[in-house]
C-alpha cells in the first residue's frame, strides 16, 4: 500500500532526451541531442550587475505574491501583451518558474482524467509527459513541412467529443522546426471556436526567427478567450534561471495563481527582479539580433552540411528560426535503430520516439538535430559521421 | 466547455493568509499576519558574493539535471541526511523550489483520487490546499500543546482504509508553535508502520530551536523506508530563493523527479549554487544562532506581553522555535469575529479558519500570531491592541 505509485506517474516514462543527456556527457561524443541555447550568448556581466542591485534590495528574497513581480508583469504586458498584441480585454499576465510550470498549471486547472489534449506529433516531450500526468489522453495529429494538418485536426475533433485543450508550438516547433502559416493558425482557431476548445500556445522560440519574421501568434488573432499563451526567458536570457510567463484569459490565470500557490509558492524573487532589469535596461531586441544572427549561421552551416553529405532518402525540414532541424528516415528505417548504430560513430541525436504521443512507437523513422550547441567545427565533424552511419544504418 | 475549471481546482480556495497580507500592505496596521523570517537576518553580503562566483560558471545558466545540482546534494546529504541522520540505506536527496514543491511532487506520486490524508488540524494551510488539488479527502486530528493526539491518529487510521499518507509537522509546528514529543513520534511511525501508510515530514523549522534542543526527527527514528523527509532553505537562507530538499526513498524520489521534470524542469540553478556556496563556505551555525537568539528574544517579549495584558479565558502555546504562536478563545467565540474586531484596533492576525482542515468551520476559535516580522516595538503596542479588541470581543 505504502509503496503504490499513482496511476499518473506510473504512465510517465523519464524523458528520454535526458537519458540520452548522461550518456553523452562522455566528452568524445558530437552531441546534436541537446534542447539548449548556446551558453556563449548568456548576458553574463548584466545578469552580474543586475543580481547585485537586487540583491541590494532584502524584499528579493522574501516570500512575495504567487502571480509574480508586479513590475516583471507590467514589462511582460508591455513587452508581448501590448507589443505583440498578446494580450486582450480580460487577460492577466502572470510569472511562472519556466513555460514548463505555465503548462502544467493550466493543465491542472484544465485537465479533468479522462480528458483529451491534441498535440503536434511529433511534439515537446515536457509537455506531453505533463498531460499523462493528468491521466489526459494524447491525440497526435501528422505534421507536414508547414506543422499540424488541419484537415486531420478537424478530423480528430470531430471524433474525440472529449478533447479539451490544443497543444501547439506554432513557431519553429520542438521537435520540427516547422512554422505554422497563417492560414492554418486562422483555421486552427476557428475550429477552437466552433467546438470551443482552448487553445495552449507554447512559444519560446518566436523570437529567435532568422529573418526576424514571423507570423503573428494565434493568440493575437483571438478575441474570444480561447487561447492561453506560455512564453519564457529561457531562450532570451538562459534557462537556468526558470522565468517564463502566461497570458490567458483572467478567469484561468487567477485559477493558475491558486494552483501555483500549491506548486511552489512563487517563483525565484531575485530572478524575476533581475529579468525585469533585462527587459529595463539591456538593448532585449540588440541581445535577441545576436542569438538570431548566431543560430542562423548555425542552421545554415547544418543543412549546408547536410546538403552535401546526407544520403537524399533522408529528408529534413529547413527551420526558419530556433534551435532544432527534423529529419525523417525512410518508412521503413526505423530512428531508434541508427541511434544504436551511431554509437559507433559517436553522435548523438534524439530518436522520434522521444517525441511521439504514443511513446512505445518504435516504427518511428524521425530524429532531432539541435545546432545551438555544438561548435561549428562540431557541427561539420559530426554531420560526416551521421552521414556515415546514416548510410550505414540505410544499406544494413 | 472551454471554460471548465476542474474539480480538483474548483474546491480550492485562494490562501486566506495571502488575502489577509494584501490588506495589511497599508503600513498603519500592525501584523502578526506574516509567515515570513524575518528579513534583519537574511545574509544578503553572502548572497551577494556567492551570486557572482556562481554567475561566472555559465553552467548556473543552462538548463541541469532534474534532481539538483550535484554539489547541493552532497553537501545537504552529508549536513542533513548524515548530521541529523535523516538519510538511510535506500534514500535519496533531490533538490526542489522550496518545500512547498516537495510536497507537491510527492503528493503527486502518491495520491490517487479519494485517497486520504491524515494531518494535524490545524495545520499548514499551502500543504491541505496542495492535497485539496488532488482531490484527497483531509482527515484531521485534533492536537494539544504537543501537538498530535496519537490516540485520535490511531482512531482514524483504523476508520479510514484510504490514508496514504500522515502529513506532519512535528517540530514548531505552523501554525501550533507546538513539538511532538519522542514518545509520540516513535507511536506515530509505529502506527505507520502497523498501517502501512507513508508519513511526510515536513520540518522547515526545526533548526530555529531557542535553545538549540529538538526531538529527533521522525524520519532518523525510522529504518524501515516509511518517511519521507521535507526541509527548506526559506528559514535559515531566505525563501525568495526558493530552495528546498527531499529525503526520502529512492523508489519515491526518482519518480518524483519525473514528477518534476513535468513541474518546472529543474530549480533555479543559480540559486541552487549560492545555497551550495552557502553550506560549504558560511559558517552556518553561527548564522542560525543569530537567527535562534532573535527569535526568542522576540517570542519571549511576545508572550511576556500577552501574560501581562491578554484576557485570561484565552489560552496560547509556548514555542520552543519557529515562527508561530497558536491562541484559542473560548469555545464559543469564533476567531473570525476577533479578526472583525480588530480591523478597529488595526492589528491583523490569521483567524483559525485559515488552517482547519474543514475550510468551512466558521466555529473555529484559534488564531495565530507570528513574532518573527514586527519589531519589538510593533509587539509591545500590537499585543496591547489585541488585548483591547480581545476583551472588546469576549464581552460583546
Amino acid at each position: 500500500m505504502s509503496r503504490t505509485i499513482t496511476r499518473r506517474m506510473a504512465n510517465v516514462k523519464p524523458s528520454a532526451v535526458r537519458e540520452i543527456l548522461k550518456v553523452t556527457a562522455d566528452p568524445s561524443f558530437i552531441s546534436f541531442a541537446a534542447g539548449n541555447p548556446s551558453g556563449d550568448l548568456f548576458p553574463v556581466e548584466a545578469l552580474r550587475e543586475y543580481s547585485l542591485d537586487v540583491l541590494a534590495n532584502p524584499a528579493s528574497l522574501q516570500y512575495s505574491v504567487t502571480e509574480g513581480y508586479q513590475e516583471l508583469r507590467d514589462l511582460v504586458s508591455e513587452r508581448y501583451g501590448r507589443g505583440y498584441n498578446l494580450k486582450k480585454p480580460g487577460d492577466d499576465t502572470i510569472i511562472v518558474s519556466g513555460g514548463q510550470q505555465g503548462i502544467d498549471l493550466a493543465a491542472r486547472c484544465l485537465l479533468e482524467e479522462g480528458d483529451a489534449v491534441i498535440c503536434e506529433n511529433p511534439s515537446f516531450i515536457g509537455a506531453l509527459n505533463c498531460f499523462r500526468m493528468y491521466n489526459a489522453e494524447l491525440v497526435g495529429i501528422p505534421c507536414d513541412e508547414y506543422g499540424m494538418l488541419l484537415d486531420e485536426l478537424e478530423v480528430a475533433l470531430e471524433a474525440n467529443p472529449r478533447v479539451k485543450l490544443i497543444y501547439t508550438i506554432p513557431t519553429f516547433q520542438n521537435p520540427g522546426g516547422t512554422t505554422l502559416p497563417l492560414e492554418r493558425r486562422r483555421k486552427m482557431l476557428e475550429l477552437a471556436l466552433k467546438y470551443d476548445i482552448m487553445i495552449l500556445e507554447d512559444s519560446p522560440y518566436f523570437e529567435l526567427s532568422f529573418d526576424g519574421t514571423f507570423p503573428p501568434a494565434i493568440k493575437s488573432l483571438d478575441d474570444s478567450g480561447h487561447v492561453i499563451f506560455v512564453g519564457s526567458f529561457s531562450k532570451i536570457i538562459a534557462p537556468g534561471i526558470r522565468v517564463g510567463f502566461v497570458i490567458a484569459p483572467d478567469w484561468l490565470t487567477s485559477k493558475m495563481t491558486v494552483a501555483k500557490q500549491g506548486a511552489d509558492v512563487h517563483t525565484n524573487g531575485v530572478y524575476m527582479r533581475v529579468a525585469a532589469e533585462f527587459l529595463k535596461n539591456y538593448d532585449v531586441d540588440a541581445h535577441i539580433l545576436r542569438c538570431r544572427t548566431l543560430y542562423k549561421e548555425k542552421c545554415g552551416l547544418m543543412l549546408a552540411e547536410m546538403e552535401k553529405k546526407i544520403d537524399k532518402r533522408v529528408r529534413w525540414t529547413k527551420p526558419g528560426g530556433g534551435l532544432f532541424i527534423w529529419c525523417e528516415l525512410p518508412a521503413d528505417k526505423p530512428s531508434a535503430g541508427l541511434c544504436e548504430t551511431l554509437k559507433q560513430q559517436k553522435v548523438a541525436i534524439v530518436p522520434g520516439v522521444a517525441f511521439d504521443t504514443d511513446p512505445d512507437n518504435l516504427a518511428n523513422c524521425g530524429f532531432r538535430l539541435n545546432f545551438s550547441v555544438p561548435s561549428n567545427e562540431q557541427i561539420i565533424s559530426g554531420i560526416g559521421l551521421l552521414a556515415e552511419g546514416i548510410s550505414e544504418y540505410l544499406d544494413k
